[in-house]
């Protein structure tokens, strides 16, 4: 089977327009074969065997039409025969020749019967007939090393088959079918134009000439940081939505934070008690709503407490308050709603404004005082109002999370939630930690040049941390590789792939 | 891709020549998708649809080389994109155009990245354009109704994925690639040559003439009687190497039985203590020595005792002794050799001849005295000259199970247990007990008609029981089928095949 990846063109182009030629790192050309479906038992799984001698070492245990006269991208119908002359299995080949193949060499790809004794023993005598057993990923290593995929959509391939929602598996589309990686080209390419003046300056130094125009340079790195910057920030949305989306349920002892982690995750997870403080660790569970990952965590009762181990869990929680990108605060209706209100708006001092908050009035059914509430919620309304956060403009929620009611408006809230964040990220959002510090390292080279730039410094100061950035972008995509990071990445992949 | 199954013509000649027609069942001839991989996560996946509509559905969600121009048996890189436009997966389509697939049908197969969301989008997105999914082997049974494969090879096909040894896969092979079918085919060939001449006699029989040589008809049904019964006594060795050659350990208390088995299995399997009487339940587990699968057995040790749950013990593994294939027995030799040796041979009376028996004298490494233990040797040998058992006549194996010594002479003594046994069983034996069950009343017709040719009785008196014959072996194949019938045999299919 041919990669299920676009092969844009960008891949040659990076080389020829890199300042820096990539580390010569040799790898070896020889035939790599594994099975490539899921481990297990199943109607059909696929050996895969690439390399230079795919070909001979398939034909030399295949019984059917000869491969030297098939054309690429045909399907065969013939038997694996081992060194007894018996029949293995009867399979179908398909041929992908090299450089139209997922690797860029060779590939054939027997599909034969789902038993494991059937994919272990055709692994092992292509093994025995010359093959080599492939390490994790090195099908993919092999489509880098020959051009046909950068590093970037590499790592993408590897978050598009952990993908399980739709966000994430957008986000990791995205990045597999280079569009990521096109950006990163274009702004890499804004860079070599920037640096190529600057150079040209350098040349012409002694006459003390200025080619670039200073004012000109200036919007061009500019544009460049503030893209690099956007990328960057677009971070953490893009982990959270690979990895779920946080969502940390807040509020005093006993009001019903458990059982609305529960009610959210459909199941029963956290240990529902009266006894206030009844939670300790820190309880978390995915569920996907409407297509994306959310991340619910229920937190420790945050109180003050003489407990030492309850008083960790709720240090824990409050780090986990800091961090996650929506808050749940909950509010015990049956209880002093107006002391409850005063300790969240202490709690949400020092919050980062982009965590964005819902106040939900819990036990609406067993809230027997109606004037109560409405009183909570006027006190609420008006405090908003005259609050500085934007974040408590959202409409009170209210429900009750042992009965369920109002729940389904509340799912609506982390939906439109998710889609606001995603708005913000951006079309193109930055998945994976290896990119962000590059990015980051990217953005401080460019920043250093821009200062230098404005304090009228000499070119060749402002070339070689502009020559610094386009390292740090380059290794996103692998222009710029080490052998150390090569392993690093691949490893992470299944074997097959 | 294709069945990995030979298509033998026999099909069609088997409906030809049919006595009987198969039954009128109708069958729903639209298009089904499933997953044909193994679940889970992996490189790739394999998403298969066929049907009428195969090309026509995957067409309305493929972004690439129009199906409609396209040749049998080609691959093609695309992409599959949802109602809202959204790329789920780029997908190496592979196309196999009716008759010339595994169904027999047009089938389409999607070779994904092996996510398990975008195995189950792209599924529920074909689901949403008008394929239905799959159910358990309704691939196969749709191969077939259309005649591409017989029952007994749709069977074989379900062993061949189950298979988890060398003798396993052998058998099930023959029987995947229909040579089973073809022995079968061929019996009732003769069977459908001998009913014409009865049915020519009967054309006549107010004439009062005799078509047939009766003579000739006797050896006819002879000839057809011995291979239908050479058949069916085939099913206990054929179900042994499918399901593991039951091999029993069994021997005196304390004889070491369950170190013996640890050491077969090369784990700590059964609990090892000196109190005689510790194996209570019958421990057991397969182990694959040089190709064949063997099913150890630890039985209760064999003795009288008042504990009424060990006698159970006791009862189920004279049980297992009676069923199994071949059995071990354990002597401890730093015990009394002749009580146990005494005990053994009344074991051993009222065992099927068929049983293939080991005496094994155990713990050589701490039987101090040598005289003792060729004193027992000569005592065995003695016994066994004068016995009617041939199977006593095994060389006697000498071992210590908590040592391994002398472990390598029982696993080849094993091997060559089983190469016999696969000689016994001939070259086509049957491991279905679907298969064993009509043959046994297939004989048993069989047998009717040539006692009632030998009484000189009317051929149509004769000729029923003949079509009875045929009946029961064209349900193996399924020349002769029922609905219930096959919904049972491929609902034991894994989904996707």
């Amino acid at each position: 089977m041919e990669p299920p990846i676009n092969h844009s063109a960008d891949n040659t182009e990076t080389a020829a327009t890199s300042l820096h030629s990539p580390s010569p790192i040799s790898f070896s050309k020889d035939t790599i074969v594994a099975v490539s479906t899921p481990p297990g038992t199943g109607g059909i799984a696929v050996v895969r065997i690439s390399g230079p001698e795919a070909l001979d070492i398939t034909g030399s245990v295949w019984r059917g039409k000869n491969f030297k006269g098939c054309d690429s991208h045909t399907a065969h119908l013939g038997r694996i025969v081992n060194e007894a002359g018996e029949t293995l299995d009867e399979v179908v080949a398909t041929l992908f020749l090299a450089p139209n193949s997922y690797t860029g060499d060779d590939v054939i790809e027997l599909a034969c019967h789902g038993s494991r004794w059937i994919q272990r023993e055709i692994v092992n005598l292509l093994i025995r007939s010359g093959a080599r057993a492939a390490g994790p990923g090195e099908f993919s290593q092999r489509a880098f090393i020959n051009g046909r995929i950068d590093l970037a959509q590499a790592e993408g391939i590897i978050d598009l088959i952990a993908s399980s929602s739709r966000s994430a598996h957008r986000l990791a589309m995205l990045q597999a079918n280079g569009q990521f990686s096109k950006r990163l080209e274009g702004l890499r390419q804004q860079l070599i134009d920037f640096a190529s003046l600057l150079e040209l300056e350098l040349d012409f130094s002694e006459e003390d000439v200025e080619f670039a125009d200073r004012q000109h340079l200036a919007l061009l790195a500019d544009k460049v940081i503030n893209e690099v910057d956007r990328l960057a920030r677009s971070y953490s949305v893009g982990k959270a939505f690979k990895e779920g989306i946080p969502v940390v349920i807040a509020g005093q002892p006993n009001a019903g934070k458990s059982t609305l982690l529960n009610q959210l995750l459909e199941e029963d997870k956290a240990i529902v008690s009266d006894v206030p403080g009844t939670t300790r660790d820190i309880i978390e569970d995915t569920r996907e709503i409407d297509g994306t990952l959310f991340r619910f965590i229920d937190t420790a009762g945050l109180r003050e407490t003489d407990d030492s181990v309850e008083r960790i869990g709720i240090e824990r929680a409050t780090d986990r308050i800091r961090r996650s990108a929506i808050i749940l605060w909950l509010v015990d209706t049956t209880s002093d709603i107006e002391t409850q209100l005063e300790y969240i708006r202490e709690k949400q001092k020092n919050l980062d404004s982009s965590i964005l908050q819902h106040i939900i009035f819990n036990k609406i059914d067993a809230c027997k005082n109606a004037d109560f509430l409405s009183r909570g919620i006027r006190l609420l309304s008006d405090n908003s109002n005259s609050s500085d956060s934007s974040n408590n403009s959202n409409p009170i929620l209210q429900l009750s999370a042992s009965t369920g009611e109002g729940i389904g408006t509340l799912l609506s809230a982390l939906t439109s939630d998710a889609l606001s964040m995603q708005t913000e990220g951006g079309d193109i959002m930055v998945t994976n930690a290896r990119h962000y510090e590059s990015l980051l390292r990217g953005g401080e080279s460019l920043r250093r040049a821009r200062q230098l730039l404005a304090d009228h410094l000499s070119a060749d100061f402002i070339a070689q941390d502009v020559r610094e950035a386009l390292h740090h972008l380059g290794e996103i995509t692998g222009t710029i590789t080490t052998s150390t990071l090569l392993n690093t990445i691949f490893s992470r992949f299944c074997i097959g792939k």
